[in-house]
């Protein structure tokens, strides 16, 4: 099966928007624009051995591949429109892989009214590559550089689980193959928080995913904010109430700080909009957590439940696969 | 020297165009829209050992890696304007290949204004994926699917050089590290048609880059275009007269039909724009050559000087490296 039959048994569908004029099977898409929207684009890459391992299931790999590009544009209270993908395939992969990959992304792209527009599959490593374009209103996509010093800092869900899911099936307390486990499926079925970063739009200051753990990405908003500083409490921190069978608090807390790809929002809203803040919330079905505040001193520091700092040096970040 | 280290020192420059609000450094970039536009966008990869060997400089790798994407949007007629660079390098590669890397793809992007606006670097077997964007005025971009029986079909360039100092080098007879040679320069160093595919807007009925031979490729347009055929002049394809140094006039047809990555344009136009497309030709420094003609019988028919049919089956595509 060559490269063009791949495609057109797979990934080709009938166009899904009157956006698309011009979609898969030309030199390159063409794509209608709204008037007054600015353009949003996010790309990733995800690498065999480095992002994943081939025990993870192929449909999961698709909707994942897909998934840490929308969670950008969700940072970006940008509404997403179309996609393309570069696959990187074995000669060893099965053809029911690509399927299964196939049915995962587009299963995802389908939830959110995402077209593939466009891509290529080559020959070797296992890779892939997705692009990602979205649309906000004129000067209305949120960014990492807003907060200001008494912004309340929020998260969304609970973190720290995608990291102890790989933990835990390292430690061989739970098998990768384990579609139930509630871990594993943050690690290999992220949920991007479209409609949340969408909600953001008119109260957060900053946002930003969590995909490389809650401090690195904090400290994104920190500096890029101008140097500010965040105060954080470990105990308002969101954390899966089963992880606490398996794992000490603290622990847990080391895995929400520094673990990755859990694909959370991490944002800041001003107290003057918390009342706004509060009513917007209330029409997304995701919970929201404030777990510090942002003040004028650099760097993180996290507080216990008896007002003492938390050594998060030995916290640092944790890498997956 | 992590990611971002390498992003900032080699890759990150100040913004080259307004059009950017939101360039490298958020979770993804926000492009402002021109009026009356719409998005064009194309994504290829390329994989050491199927598209290229590390023999060729890294400085040509970055160049080709945004030249053959640029190319796809000289298909279409498009504005090129942004890109998006994932790369995927071997813990053995130097922080020097980088550079090089990074000198030859921005070295491009500055010919043609196109800004880096997105992107990411994995740890992982060595592959390079570019995803550009560019803008067309609405309802003006070219595509393989509007050829008619009785267009005449041009091809600009010569073909078959860079499959020819494909096969020298493999041959001994050069250097892959030659860079003069004006075969592995078309291969290494190939020359997106931007500024043509510009003028044919208005008068080509289909456009598509030969990135496959101009057989596979000529073929998409006449299976795009409703099931045509195409007549072909053998001695009218155009060759590099250095070639026939090297080969017989017929095996350097055969590379001009089957040879993959010359990156030039294959298009159709009508009888009756040909006085205009004479005139609009005048203004690009690109040889162009009439070599066939669009016909209503289905496939590809090449005739020698004798007006005899020349076999081409035995002219497959000649895969690459």
């Amino acid at each position: 099966m060559n490269e063009f039959e791949l495609i057109e048994r797979y990934f080709v569908r009938a166009n899904q928007s009157d956006n698309i004029r011009i979609g898969i099977g030309d030199d390159a898409a063409v794509l209608s624009v709204e008037k007054g929207k600015e353009l949003v684009v996010a790309t990733d890459t995800l690498v065999e051995g480095i992002h994943f391992s081939r025990e993870q299931a192929a449909s999961s790999l698709g909707h994942k591949t897909l998934a840490v590009n929308l969670s950008d544009l969700a940072a970006m209270s940008a509404n997403p429109s179309w996609v393309t993908l570069n696959l990187v395939l074995p000669p060893d992969l099965h053809e029911q892989w690509v399927g299964e990959f196939a049915r995962g992304f587009l299963g995802l792209a389908d939830r959110f009214k995402v077209a593939l527009v466009g891509g290529d599959t080559s020959c070797g490593p296992l890779s892939m590559t997705a692009t990602v374009g979205g649309w906000v209103t004129k000067g209305q996509a949120s960014s990492r550089s807003g907060a200001c010093a008494g912004d309340t800092i929020y998260v969304s869900g609970t973190l720290g689980d995608a990291a102890l899911g790989l933990d835990l099936a390292r430690r061989g307390e739970i098998s990768f193959r384990d579609r139930n486990n509630i871990f594993l499926k943050k690690l290999m079925w992220p949920e991007p928080r479209i409609l949340l970063g969408d909600k953001l739009r008119s109260v957060a200051t900053s946002i930003i995913d969590i995909s490389d753990g809650l401090m690195a990405d904090l400290d994104h908003i920190l500096s890029q904010s101008g140097d500010l500083g965040g105060l954080l409490y470990e105990d308002k921190i969101p954390i899966n109430v089963a992880a606490l069978q398996s794992y000490s608090r603290r622990d847990c807390t080391k895995f929400a700080l520094s673990g990755g790809d859990d694909y959370e929002l991490c944002f800041t809203v001003p107290p003057e909009k918390g009342n706004l803040f509060e009513t917007l919330i209330e029409e997304v079905d995701t919970n929201v957590t404030a777990i510090g505040i942002i003040d004028s001193n650099p760097g993180i520091r996290v507080f216990d439940l008896n007002d003492r700092r938390v050594d998060i040096s030995k916290m640092g970040y944790l890498h997956n696969w």
